[in-house]
């Protein structure tokens, strides 16, 4: 019981701060999303401690300082996931499938050359300074993943949803998903000594690509086919239920196989983007955005571990993974991007930087089977971090601020019926 | 991310299991909150085994077998508080207090009376079967608290809320809450030997009236005065938001002060009632309320371990002790609501019989303070059970069924323009 109390303090603290810091970076018409990392930063284990720190009463119930850590850490992860997931799954309320499908070969040259050109980057880089193979290839492989929680909060925030550019990069976000998971599969299998077998990999593959291509297809189908039958369900407000249901499953689903759990909530509400104004999808799913999607971004500024850069031995090489990580995104997926126009394609390859938890899993998978040291961990985490805190500031910039029809909603957009019938614009809570 | 993923798997099966029981149970016009209940019964470790149980993935997190269950205990603990948390501000927003105040020498009686009888009767049964005093003192106790998230939600299933006899419940469950926790403390401190300090116990008393009253009272005189002020701050949703705030906010302090979060987060509502259709706060509750609060009765399900009914040395004196917690209620809730007719006053009594988690946290202490044995806290495992599962359909056999208004709404409700307006009538998901 002491449990539940506790963390509904963190939780009290973590909303507050999120909302007040969202107030006043809304009055400095920034991303109310910048000032929730920075509160989390703030309040986090590493700084005040008021938050992500066992009380008495947890150390009592877990039975110890460490597995009350555990626990604390893992319950942090459950909310902090729920709240990505509603994020993702009401951008992808935002996103029709046939507004991918238009930027899908573009989308896959994105995520292509944002997959090929950082990887080069951190393995010769991390090859010259005399690091073993298996090392090399880990710190590559972390600089390889996209998080898109992030961007497409910023997107949100700054009501630009609908531009072709962040079409792009919503599409290119799945497919390099996708094809992360597959270099990291490869990698570490040769990390743990055994022969790379083709098939498995070819497995791993398939089963992502025949997920992702099998939800947005059939789903669509069965969306247009079943919707008129949700109208029979006793349950009250039955077409929101079933969208939840969905949206959990699919995460959850894409979870268990390997993929970002995000990638199964987007994919689940571009399935309901056909029926959002229908049974007003969006505008039920706010209020729980509103409640959890801060709580993802406080916890994931919580995580930032000042201490690291005060670390000499560490630091140096950090920073340039860091260095070649924003480059390797932004020269990358830039390039992918070619033809659309230099502000655009700068927004593309700033888009794709943030590696946010995907470079901290990779870096988890790396040290658990002892491929890569403590150093390269803090080397990934840094960068890691910096990756996911640069980009809102810098997008925010390349933008100039809100979209002109983000500007003139503005306040305005405080009842449900205007909720419904506006386009790709997110109220900024 | 492992604990992630397989969390949610546990969160998308609870949520399902959930809403395909309430399909089921809104079709048998029973409440669903029956369906869901026995859904975690079915699914939980006891059973099915596929909720509750930590994979794999989750043992090597934890670093342990135990730890990993202590992991999980305290993450579905965390979801199903938040779950009940709304359940409660939700009723909360439906009640005024002048509708509880109007009640209040009453509610006041039948919480006084549905103390001393349950406990009388715990305490002489105990002793008469020849176990220690402490062991008496502390059984009596178990037999004192309401748990009142389950009455509240049938009541809000059924289509009563607005009723006398729900208003009285009400205000007794919140009564009974403070003075179960003065109980709760002197016992406590009798079973760890100390000398019981009046001075302790008064400053414990103090707290939790003082909280009470200052925020019934306080919380509306600032909601009227401040409440202008919502619409200059530039956070979309902004009185949405702060209600929540709120609402988190002395829920956390409730439970600090050792109070029940749920008491917190029914004065927050209550506060915040006479915003209510103003600034929309019921409607854009729901979506939240239908995603977490059947995930509290699915874990309240889930804790239901049958092997316990099988346990021969434990049965008959739970049984009896569940009979004396029964009986003790509806005796004396039941005599406390005297005159107001002969229905109404088994209703209330009824209604104030689940002992649900209150009871197991005295159970704990006890445990905790060695003043217990396992059979005794057996004993209380199976009365908190049994009273909490019999509940639901005794209140619907008493009131025949759904209130005639919420007959008629049935179906109807599901735009949001309806629920605005809907008065007394939760939407039963």
């Amino acid at each position: 019981m002491h449990v539940a109390a506790d963390i509904l303090t963190d939780i009290f603290l973590m909303f507050l701060a999120a909302k007040v810091a969202g107030e006043v970076f809304e009055r400095l018409r920034q991303p109310a999303v910048i000032g929730e990392l920075l509160a989390g930063m703030v309040l986090g284990p590493y700084a005040l401690g008021w938050i992500g720190v066992p009380t008495e009463g947890m150390v009592e119930a877990f039975n110890g300082q460490a597995a009350a850590q555990e626990g604390i850490a893992a319950i942090y992860e459950v909310l902090a996931e729920l709240g990505v997931i509603i994020l993702l799954f009401v951008v992808g309320l935002e996103t029709r499938l046939s507004d991918i499908l238009r930027v899908g070969a573009r989308a896959g040259v994105v995520a292509v050359a944002g997959i090929v050109v950082p990887f080069a980057l951190g393995f010769v880089y991390i090859q010259a300074i005399g690091r073993p193979t298996i090392e090399a290839l880990f710190v590559a492989t972390a600089l390889v993943a996209t998080s898109i929680g992030i961007t497409a909060r910023v997107l949100a925030d700054l009501g630009h949803l609908q531009s072709r550019e962040a079409r792009i990069i919503l599409g290119a976000a799945v497919i390099d998903d996708i094809l992360a998971m597959i270099v990291l599969a490869t990698v570490s299998a040769i990390g743990e000594g055994g022969e790379v077998s083709v098939g498995t990999i070819a497995v791993i593959a398939a089963q992502a690509i025949g997920f992702t291509v099998f939800v947005a297809l059939a789903g669509r189908h069965a969306v247009r086919r079943w919707s008129v039958h949700l109208d029979s369900l006793r349950i009250r407000n039955a077409p929101f239920v079933v969208a939840m249901l969905v949206m959990l499953g699919l995460a959850a689903l894409a979870a268990q196989i390997g993929l970002a759990a995000i990638i199964g909530a987007f994919l689940a509400g571009m399935v309901f983007a056909e029926l959002r104004e229908q049974h007003e999808l969006e505008h039920r799913a706010l209020p729980i955005y509103e409640l959890l999607v801060p709580l993802f971004f406080v916890i994931t500024g919580s995580h930032v571990d000042w201490r690291l850069f005060f670390d000499g031995s560490v630091l140096g090489v950090a920073l340039t993974v860091t260095a070649l990580a924003v480059v390797g995104k932004v020269v990358g997926c830039g390039a992918g991007a070619w033809g659309l126009g230099r502000r655009q394609m700068a927004i593309v390859g700033v888009g794709m930087t943030p590696r946010g938890e995907v470079g901290l899993i990779v870096a988890n998978v790396g040290q658990s089977i002892g491929a890569i040291p403590d150093v390269m961990f803090s080397t990934v985490v840094i960068m890691s971090v910096l990756t996911t805190l640069v980009v809102p500031p810098i997008l925010t910039l390349l933008y100039g601020g809100r979209s002109p029809e983000a500007e003139a909603a503005g306040d305005a957009i405080d009842t449900p019926a205007e909720f419904a019938v506006q386009d790709g614009r997110l109220p900024d809570l």
